[in-house]
Formats: C-alpha cells, structure tokens, sequence
C-alpha cells in the first residue's frame, strides 16, 4: 500500500518548523518527550495503516445500509475504532484532570492527520466526539462532565453536532427544534435535525448528540438558541445506560464521497419524550456551539490537507513507477521510455500539489501549536495576541484546504489519467470525499463572511493587526538569508496591499456591497498565509542546508523549490485578486434573478 | 425535471450570435430554413428529455455489468438510442450523398448539446459513431464506405476508437497491436486495447472499431502506426453481418463518473482470427485519426459545456426556489427569509457559471459555424483562413471548457450546500461525469503541448496571426459601441500581451523549457478567446436593447452583465499568466524527482 501521508514531512514540520521540543520544555508537557511523542506517532502510523488504510476502499464501495430497524457497517470499522480508543487516542490531547493524556494539541492532530488521510471515513466519528469533549470540558456543567467525559475519552460513547435543520441549512436562526422546560434543568426536545454524520449507529455504547433548539419564549433569530446535551440512551445518574431516549433514523444520506460516514437525517421526540440538559447558559447556545465548531473547522482542514497529500503522494508513486513517452530532446521512437515524473507537465501537477499540501498541513499544526500555547504561555497579553490569531486563522484554516487540496486531489487523478479516474485507485475516491470539505462546518461562502464581516472587524481590526505584525516579523527574519530576499519582498508586498485592500472593504459604508466579494477575499487572504507558511519553512530548510549540507539536502532543497512554485506561481493570483477587490465592484450583487 | 439545456440561449447563440438564417441560405443548405432547423431542436428536445434525461439518475446507479459472456446495460439505453436514431440524429450533418440530411454541423452540434446535458452516457455511443462515420466519409474506400456507412447513420451500427493500450496511454508511439497483413487489403490484428468506451455491449447490430495498429517491418514509433476498420462481427462484401471476429472482452473498466457508458478492455485475435482493413495509407494512420479525433475533441468540448450548463440550470432553480437566510440589512430575524438567490455569494456563483457555461456554448458552436463556412465558403483564401482557425482552436475547445465547466459543476454543488453533495439530486453526478472530460481525447496536458508546440507555430504563425486578426476585427467592431469600449480595450490589450508572450516562448532556443508551462498557456489563450466569445454576445445583446428595447430586456441585460463578470473578474487571471509565462519560469522543469 502506498503511504496516505509523509511521516519524513510531518516531522519536519513538528520539530523543525514548530519547534515542538521547545513545546514539551513547558511544565504542561513535562512527562512527555520526543520519545513519548514519536511513540504516540509510531502507533497511530500503524493503526492508520493496518485498520484505516486497509478497508478504506471497501468501505466506499460498502456504505452504510438503513434497513429500517438499524444501520449496517462493515464490520472493520468498529475493528478500526476500537483499536484507535484502545490506544488511547480519544483521551490524547486532554488534560490529566479530565481524564487525558495532555499530549500536546499539535501531536494530536500530527497524529489524525494521519488517520483522516488513510480513511477519513472512520476517523470522523472520533472528530466529532473530540469536539463534544473538548466542548463539555469548557462549558458542562460538573454534573454533566462526570456523566458524558469518561465514556467520550475513553470510546465507549461517541459524538455528534445537531446544528442543520432540512429547511435551515447555514442560517441558524430558523432552526425549529424547541426545547420545553421540564423542571430541574432537563428539557424535553422536539425536533428534525439534517445531515447529522454518525447520527445513529451500533459502533460504540452510546451516542451523545450536541442540539440547538429554542427553549419557548426566547428571543427570536439566533438569539434565542441554547445547546442541550441529548443522547441516544438515557443515562441515569449512576452513569448506567437507560432505554432509548426517543431519537429516530428517519433516513440515510447517500453521498458523493465520504460515504462511510454514516450520515442522517433525526426525528428527537417524535414517539415519545426525548430528554436533553442544558450545556452553558439559555440562549447563549450558538457561542457555546462555537467552541466545538471551531475546534472541528481545524480538524475539517487537517482531513482537507490529508486527503490532499494521499492523492499527491499516491500520484507521485505512480509518476515515477510508470513509464510512458520520452524527453524531448529524444528522437529516437526506440530509446525506452521514461517515467512520466520526467515530463514537465506531470512535474507542474506534482510541484502543484506538494504546494498545497504541504502549505495547507503547516497552517493546520501552526495553529494547534498556537492552541498549545495558549495554554503554555504565562504573558497575558501574548495569550490574547494567540486567541486574536486563532480568531483570524480559524476561517483560513478550515477553508483554504477544502478548497485548494480539493484542487490537489484534481491534480492526482490528473496525473493518473484514465487509471486515476477509474475506482481501481484510491484518488478519484479522495477527490469526492474532499467535495464535501467546503460544504460542512460552515461553506466556504459563510467563512468568507465570517472573515470579512466580522474577525477581521473585531476589537478595532485587532486580530488583522495581529496577524500582519506576525506575517512581517517572519518576513524580517527570512529576510536575512539572501536567497529568501526576492520572497520576503514580495510577501512584504502582499501584506501591505492586504492592508490597503482591507481599509478600502472595511471603509465602505455600503456593508452588503463590501462583503459581495467575500469569498474571493477568503481565498486571497489564504494565498498570503499559505506564502508565509512557505516562507517559513524555506527559512527552515535554508538554515539547515547551510549547517548540514550533507544531510538529506534534497529533502530541503524540494521544500525551497516548492516555496518558489508558491511565490512565482501561485502568489500573484492574490495580486489580481486584492485589485479586483479595492474596486469594491458589484457586479454580481446587482445581477438580479430574472437576468440568469 | 429541470430542464439541462437552455433552449432560449442555444436560440440567442444560432440565430442571433452566428447568423444561422445567413448560413442556410448558401445552396449547401437550400432545403433547409429556420422552421426545419426548429423542428429538428423540438424533437431533439423531446427525445433528450424524455429517453435521456429521464433514466440518467437510474443508470449513474446502475452501469453496465459483465458477467463473463455478455454487457447488460438498463433497458433505457436502448430506447433511447433507438428514438435517437429512428429521429434521423445519426445521419444529421452527413452530406445527401452518403446519406445523410445535410444539416449544418452547428445545429447537429445544438442538438448534441441537448443530448450531452440530458444524459452524456448515453450520448456518447453516438458520438462516437459519428466520428468514424466522418472518418470514413473523409478516408475509407469505396467498399468501406458501401459497408459501414449506411448502418452507422441509420443505428445499426455504432462505432468505437481504439488507440490507448494498457502501457501506452498517451504516447501512442509505444502501441504494441499488430496488423499482419494477410493479402487483397485484409489484415489480422492482434494486441490489446484499453479505456475503450463502447467497446462492447448489445445496443446494436454490430460494432466498428478504429483500431491503431503497427503494420511489421514499419518505421518505429507514430510513423510507423496505421488505422484499420475491425468490425465486432464480419461483414460480408453484401453487407451481411457475419460470425465473431474474434475480439474478446477482457473486462470493463469502473469509473467515477460517466458510468452508463461502457468503457472496455478488449483483446484482438486472441482465440482466433481478427479482420481488418486498411483505411487510408499505411504509417499515415495517426493523421487520419486525427481526423476523427478532432471533431471527438469539439464533441467532448460540447460534452463538457453541456454538463456545465445541466449544472448550472439546476442550481439556479433551486436557488430561486430555496428560501433561506436574508438580506443584510434586514436586522428582523421574524421577517420571513429570502430566496438563496438574493445572497450575493449565491450570485457569484451562478454568474461564474453562467459566464463558464454559455461562454463555452458560444465557442463551441462558433467553431461548428466554421466547419459549415469551410464547407460553404467560395473563396479559397476563406477557406484556407477557417483551417488555420479550426487548427488553432481545436485544443482550446475541447480544453477550456473540460477545465472550467468542471469547475462551473464544483460550484453548481456549493450553491446547493449539502444537497449538492447528495446522490439524490444531480449536480454531483455532472462534476463526476465532467471529470473525465480533461482526461479524455487527449490530456488536459497533451492539449497544452499541441497548442503552444505545435498550433502556433506551424505555417510560420499562421494559424496564431488568422486567430489575433479576426479577434481585433471584433474588437473594432465592438468598440464602436460606447458601452463596450471598456471591454475592446481590455481585450485589445489583452491580445497584444499574449502576441509578445507567445513570441518569446517561440523565439527562446530551449524547446522544453519553452514548453514546460504549455498547460498554462493553453488556459491562458483559452480565457482570452472566451473573452471574445463574451464581448461577440455583449455586441448582439447591445445591438439589440438598442433597437428592441421591450424585447426580452433582461435577457439581454443578463447576457451584459456575464460579459461584464468575465472581463472583471476572469480576464486578470489571463493577465498574470502571462506575466508568469514570459519569464520562462523552469521551477517545475527543474524539479527532481528526488525532491518531491
């Protein structure tokens, strides 16, 4: 089997580019060290490999069936799951008093990089119940965590977000699922909830689903959500598993890809009482849902880059395993021919791809290093600056990779050609599942306003300062390497159109026509942090070719070439873009109906 | 059913954009006017969406099967093949004496379109067939012609290409298939043939394969290569269909997408003697399949728009149809929310689309217009400069919109959020079946080579020089419109640029490194010539809301404002390649292959 992700890379970026063993220093990190840490990696890598991997194009020749009393899985997914909670994995990057291992977050998603790369699939059902954990933890009441943490971290229950409704997909505020008091703290839930993955299933124990509803007599529109805890059995207050809680399948969602997901539509409440608690405070439910979404937009990034760097490095494989045509140089029809990887054209597709990929997974574990130290750091003001990153990053970090390793996975099959669009190879499989990344937790379209319209606004353009300050201190120091002048300078370029750009839509009076081009603003943004990224690592990879020349230089050498395909290649699209924006033009906002 | 063609559009591109009625009246086309034109579209529309359109969800579902003996394709297929065919479609364009109905190539491509949108899997079996009818119209003897022409434009026989082999996709010069010859102009062939679609399967009397073959003792490599009728039973020199000729199915290939065609590996001669004859000279067979190829390639481009445009017009459907959300400035959640459609990314979406799709229509139509103004035109000089055009815009009408209406389905899906992702509706069904669209017919990448390699350099220039003069003749012409004059004077620019980049790929003494970002330069000369196409629609659209202002206003309006989208958001893009092409950047070309 080919490797669904690069462990030579990832280690680059854990312990070159982030500095992870500057992390582990910290008290937080103290039993664990770079041993511990590749001990954790090791076993994921092998899990991955041997559970995941291996029925990954099974399972989406296999998907889950509703035969009107339960659904059916393939049995190597529950094989896969056990073997992921038996290892630990659930509990890895929570703290010690809840019951975790407090592994590093950045070691925790190294490692689901990995997972989400060999079979996505699978390694959504833990996504999700490490977002309900991560969520209870912050905001449960002590009740609740001591009922729903342990059997979430240690696998016995899984989770599940309850957010869409069929007639409400992104606009929240029409949601119809209410929740009427029942004395006590507990409510009665009544309701539909649509697309809900890993909504019903015989995988684990139990089922904890995250709702929104509206408790009766609350505000309208968005306003007026809360957030109940609801799971699939009751659960007495012993923590014993009672009788089913009235939550039922009205119906499977069948999908392009990411079809071992089991994916559902929920009737709560529809033949009897369905029980739920309040999580965090009346009406404040969508902030508190927020929490777990932003935690999962990263993990919906890190399964974007996977599925990414599967296909690239399934493509290259194949590239340089395949021999077909010759240079052009080489007249001779009877010379033997070469690999493509030798062509210049499959080179582009190649070079492409490593660009995304790579790009895209430096941001995903920049930011959980940042979440890391967020928690190691004991400045007060540098924590806020990391939240006011984290705020600007979180929309990036999710959407560039659902949309640009979307591109990559088009690129893999590309270079397969007729084999890569055949269901024999795992890249067309890839490529449909990252269909769905710009879709959930949020479109691609609604981060776009969530950056223009609101992070880059908030605390007077304070996260946007944040982030140029930080983008300028990296150009500063790559600066001083002579051969990373030209990309410094041009980044430096970038950022400060950025400003401008972002002055002239900001200054706008008229918010609807500013925000018209906010997924083109989404995009272009991203172009600048993912030529950072580059920047970055190309300074990392200079400073080690200077001081160890003669270790692995073409490991480094490629991470410098990548960075100049970015620069030369890729960079100037924002260029294009941030002008297009300063016109602050209309044109599709003004297109009304009846012209289509 | 939601229609997948837009009729009034095809109407707008035929009579208004192409001047049809001036085309009918050259004497090729004397018995034919505009009510017979209309009523071949009424019936290709009644047909499409009634047979087509109708089973293309129910087959994506089920593709053919092999159950070791025979292919079984769902009953529709046949159906609908047979209406196609009792219609007349088959024989359309062919000229009256070799059967045909003398129809102009640009309404048989019209009607194309309305097949390939309803249901492309179906479509292409005649697709195909009327490529190797053409071919042979063009190459075969006299006897071949007197076989196989009258059953492929009645139905009963359809056609096939066979060039690619398990180890040689594209580079044909590795094809290892024999043909030994075996007196009076027969030949026994023997090899294996892959990815061949229609290969075998039970929809007709017979099949006609255009087999690719080394005839012993030939030169090495594509000149050593020749074309041979091989039909799936023999044909008796009275026409009689006789016993198997000796081609076994070997297996079909599973695809993403396109699934209800069948898509074969066939063994030649294996367990028996495998007839064929000669068709054209010997070692000329790559030329004379270019022959079939290239009006293959217009097809697959017309498959790819078409696909684009079923897209589209679904997602503008359910956008119009789909209330969620509401406008910016209203701050009342209770207000009832609004059509999707009002959401200003929701527009750029479709705009995009509807920019993509109908910008693809118009190229692809206008370069059928050409093939029936070659056919028609007296002066030889007009009919010298039309095959220059088609040359050179060959690669980029199949190329750009395999690329871009690909990406028109990516976003047909996004505006349908998680219901696009859905198998249940059928956006994600056109972005698998559009997929295969760069990889077929030549590679995205083989395109990109035969425009900048060889297009426009051959004839010193001349198909490049016939291509810029006709578009500034445009350009002039639109500009003597004042509201166009931005867009001339974009395009105008344009142009010039893409003159002095082409002249310092051309002129740089290094072939490969001047080729190495030909696939960008063919989505760079394809946008310009896109470009036209928009500002060729803006000038009808202007001419008239000028002299009709009551008239279907909006129409119209919506045709300026696509025009408007496609230079302000799209044309940059061309811009900045270029900008990247003229440095003659090799970062890909360098890239070893130990660096990825």
């Amino acid at each position: 089997m080919t490797a669904t992700f690069n462990r030579r890379d990832l280690d680059f970026l854990l312990y070159e580019f982030l500095d992870l063993e500057g992390l582990l220093a910290q008290p937080r990190y103290a039993k664990h060290d770079r041993a511990v840490v590749d001990a954790v990696l090791d076993t994921a890598e092998k899990i991955a490999v041997e559970q995941f991997q291996a029925c990954a194009a099974e399972l989406d020749a296999n998907e889950p069936v509703f035969d009107g009393r339960g659904v059916s899985i393939i049995p190597q997914v529950k094989t896969a799951l056990d073997a992921y909670s038996q290892a630990g994995f659930p509990a890895a990057s929570f703290d010690y008093e809840a019951g975790g291992l407090q592994l590093p977050c950045v070691v925790a998603q190294a490692a689901g990089a990995m997972f989400y790369g060999a079979n996505i699939s699978i390694a959504a059902y833990p996504l999700l119940t490490t977002g309900v954990a991560n969520l209870l933890c912050a905001y449960g009441s002590p009740e609740q965590k001591a009922l729903f943490l342990p059997p979430l971290l240690d696998g016995r229950f899984f989770g599940t977000m309850c957010l869409s409704e069929p007639q409400a997909g992104s606009s929240l505020a029409d949601i119809r699922t209410k929740a009427t008091p029942a004395g006590a703290g507990h409510y009665l839930i009544s309701g539909t909830k649509m697309w809900i993955s890993g909504g019903e299933h015989e995988l684990c124990e139990n089922i904890v689903h995250m709702v929104l509803a509206k408790i009766p007599g609350g505000p309208a529109g968005v306003k007026g959500i809360s957030l109940f805890i609801v799971p699939k059995l009751r659960v007495g207050p012993d923590g014993a598993i009672g009788g089913p809680n009235n939550i039922a399948l009205a119906g499977l969602n069948h999908k392009m890809g990411y079809r071992g997901t089991v994916n559902t539509l929920l009737n709560f409440g529809e033949s009897g009482e369905c029980h739920g608690t309040l999580v965090g405070e009346r009406h404040k439910g969508l902030q508190t849902m927020f929490h777990m979404m932003n935690e999962a937009r990263i993990a919906v990034g890190m399964g974007a880059a996977s599925a990414g760097c599967a296909g690239y490095l399934y493509a290259l494989e194949y590239a340089k395993g395949r021999p077909q045509g010759r240079r052009m140089r080489d007249k001779d029809p009877a010379s033997p021919p070469v690999p493509i990887i030798e062509h210049a054209d499959i080179k582009r597709l190649l070079l492409t791809q490593k660009s995304y990929v790579e790009g895209a997974l430096a941001l995903l574990l920049y930011c959980a290093r940042l979440v890391d130290e967020q928690k190691t750091a004991g400045d007060p003001a540098r924590r806020r600056e990391i939240a006011l990153l984290l705020d600007i990053l979180t929309p990036i970090a999710k959407s560039w990779p659902s949309e640009f390793c979307l591109e990559a996975n088009k690129h893999a099959i590309q270079v397969l050609g007729g084999y890569g669009y055949a269901r024999d190879y795992p890249v067309e499989r890839l490529y449909r599942d990252n269909r769905l990344n710009p879709i959930h937790e949020g479109t691609h379209g609604i981060h776009g306003l969530d950056l223009l319209g609101r992070k880059v606004r908030i605390a007077e353009g304070a996260c946007f300062t944040a982030l140029c300050r930080l983008i300028r201190a990296d150009i500063d120091a790559a600066a001083s390497i002579e051969s990373l002048h030209e990309y410094a300078s041009d980044l430096a370029a970038a950022v400060g159109e950025l400003e401008v750009t972002t002055r002239v839509l900001i200054g706008c009076g008229d918010l609807e026509r500013s925000l018209a081009n906010a997924t083109i603003y989404l995009d272009m943004v991203g172009h600048i942090v993912i030529a950072w990224m580059w920047l970055k690592q190309a300074h990392c990879a200079s400073r080690h070719l200077a001081s160890s020349p003669d270790q692995e230089p073409e490991f480094y050498r490629g991470k410098l070439k990548a960075c100049r395909y970015f620069f030369v290649y890729e960079l100037p699209r924002a260029r294009a873009q941030m002008s297009l924006l300063q016109k602050l033009d209309d044109t599709c906002l003004t297109m009304a109906a009846g012209q289509f």
